[in-house]
């Protein structure tokens, strides 16, 4: 059995942190396992690395930026490979070029393009644990190059789907996918299993696990991941293809909160071809980040009202592309504190009950929704930012997610 | 007109120290030089890394040790890449595998083997200042590998001498070569140039500045060492083949003072072959560091004499091999606290009379000498360790060296 294990920068935060991981790789190894275990750097030392480059500059050379923060897992495989050796394990640490990992040339934010797994496979014939240092690999010019945020993820996910591994394993503070956020709904359950697609859906709810860019390969590759906690021995949740394991849907999985949203509503849009795209384009041209978009149908005097939600601190910058829109609108309306909460689920979207259910309890409870948009496995509801922790506690309760 | 330059620990120690090196490369680049920069890792880096390691293991593996140790450089390489191109200065940083710099399979001693300078020359023709990250390189297998304490210094040597570079410049916190140690005596003064073998020689002045291995690859490859202070913009210290390039030639250039030193005087030892090897393989064994050996020409009953010195807190462990000798030895005698004054110079090889002068410099300050080893290029002698700062002076004074 091979399994792939990640452990991000709080899990081998100190010394006595990866002495832990040690210990517990080694649990695993005496299981029976082979083991690639990939490592990020010690929490602190990338930020540390970064401030220091933005010391000399402002926008330093990217290629440069890459060898200087592919330093820090370097570092923590190194490191984790000594502890092993000294408890009697064969163990030895592999750079991301050593272990095959080959990108595109993008610095600072390189996609994964192969692995090339012959370094990786003779050494786990070897009998040795092989520590992976992760977040890097080198381009076709031999260039060190670095995944960007979370690439620890990303490099775990492809070695597992490269080695055909049983599983991935992703170690990090906190203990798995919850159905909604603790800290606001104390009920709130951990899930013992989570498909793809409803994590990337809930990905407010597992930003702090894992990247969406991690779970977009995981389904690609069908990797099974296991979140976990390395600082205890609690189960996890498990994420993989979840319609293919179980019969038995949950209709809701989650309640998912995203407070930094502010709200554009534009009345009376001229409806002519292209007014859309060229709004969207000028936002996109100032760097402002778009996240809800709606339109509804055109009304009788041909023009139409259209909706969509920026970040909190764009709003003004997106009020100022509005005003070159002036004479193509009727008006223009804005909310800065507003906030989105969104139900998540596989299993809705062959029961077209659960919206209704979520607009009657969130209606009982006195909470106006200002937009709504509905994907095959969510749906978000744009409500007075004062409502947030209320609106996740009704729906939570309303789905019984704490049963 | 192409220098390598090489920043050691103390010149690149902090984010300022950095600012101040790229101020100073920046001026070289604006005279025209093409040039190589060689980096050490922040002093201090890499005894944490060395700390982390024995955290977890007295005996780490030196392949991981390696890939741990290599980091520091490399930090170093980009952050200064950064800072110069901020500076409006085209730089790239390369790591030792990027440099072209094999070595054999020593881990954590390894010897340059050759340099590829394929990419660098590449890289200095597109007109880049290029950074190296020093006391690396890449064994035949692609594993990484360092050159041991001073490692950086080697580096640089050996890319000066693959680019037959115009110079090689070791930036320091020492401005060059003194006649001797200008806290024991401060009338030392810099010298302007000094030969390969003086430099080696006069190790212990020099130390600071850079290590033997270095100045025997520098004159294996021909290549002109400039020992230069990073703190200010004094000359230094041209270290070159001297007699090829100065007819007029100084007797004496500098006095060497080594006070760690402990003595052992062998009595009456039978003169058989193979005893001394005898003797030496078995401090050899418990891994003493013999410096001095004198043996004296056989006496009328068939004995010898026999001296030698250690460092002084190897002295019990060399007792302790002696006694293993007992039967073969009239007496033993030692002497825990003695130093090593030496006096250093091309000069004296045609010269019969400096030996001499320095022995009657010393008896008319009341020094007596224990022990006396004379090389082509060199005279020690073994003093009481009371008199070592006194036999400096008298012997800088002796052979006119404040002048």
């Amino acid at each position: 059995m091979l399994v792939v294990q990640k452990y991000g920068g709080t899990s081998v935060g100190s010394l006595e942190r990866i002495e832990s991981v040690a210990n517990r790789v080694a649990r695993a190894r005496e299981e029976g396992k082979d083991l690639v275990i990939v490592v990020s750097a010690m929490s602190g030392e990338t930020n540390k690395l970064i401030e220091y480059a933005h010391h000399f500059s402002k926008n330093p050379s990217k290629r440069e930026m890459d060898m200087l923060l592919s330093s820090g897992e370097r570092v923590t495989a190194a490191l984790l490979a000594i502890a092993l050796n000294e408890m009697g394990h064969k163990t030895i640490a592999l750079t991301g070029r050593q272990a095959g990992i080959k990108t595109d040339n993008a610095h600072t934010f390189a996609r994964i393009e192969s692995i090339d797994t012959t370094r990786l496979e003779e050494e786990i014939g070897k009998g040795n644990i092989v520590i992976v240092a992760g977040f890097q690999g080198i381009n076709e010019d031999g260039e060190v190059t670095t995944l960007g945020r979370g690439g620890s993820d990303l490099s775990a996910v492809a070695l597992a789907g490269a080695l055909k591994a049983d599983a991935c394993e992703i170690y990090s503070d906190v203990d798995g996918i919850y159905t909604t956020d603790p800290r606001i709904e104390p009920k709130a359950k951990k899930l013992d299993h989570i498909s793809y697609d409803e994590m990337l859906e809930l990905a407010s709810l597992g930003a702090k696990v894992l990247q969406n860019r991690s779970v977009e390969l995981a389904k690609k590759m069908g990797v099974k991941i296991v979140a976990k906690s390395s600082f205890s021995d609690a189960e996890g949740t498990v994420i993989s293809d979840k319609e293919g394991e179980s019969m038995e849907e949950v209709l809701v999985s989650g309640v998912a909160l995203d407070k930094n949203q502010a709200r554009v509503s534009l009345r009376g849009v001229t409806d002519r071809p292209g007014i859309a795209a060229e709004i969207f384009s000028n936002l996109a041209k100032e760097n402002i980040v778009v996240d809800m978009i709606i339109q509804n149908a055109s009304t009788d005097d041909g023009t139409t009202n259209l909706g969509f939600t920026v970040p909190q601190n764009q709003l003004e910058d997106a009020k100022r592309v509005m005003e070159s829109f002036d004479h193509d609108l009727a008006g223009a309306d804005y909310d800065e504190s507003v906030a989105k909460v969104s139900i998540v689920g596989v299993g809705m979207k062959s029961h077209s009950g659960v919206a209704a259910a979520a607009f009657s309890a969130l209606a009982k409870s006195g909470i106006n929704i200002e937009m709504i948009s509905t994907s095959e496995i969510k749906v978000s509801m744009i409500i007075d930012e004062k409502f947030s922790e209320l609106a996740v506690r009704v729906l939570h309760e309303e789905f019984g997610l704490d049963k």
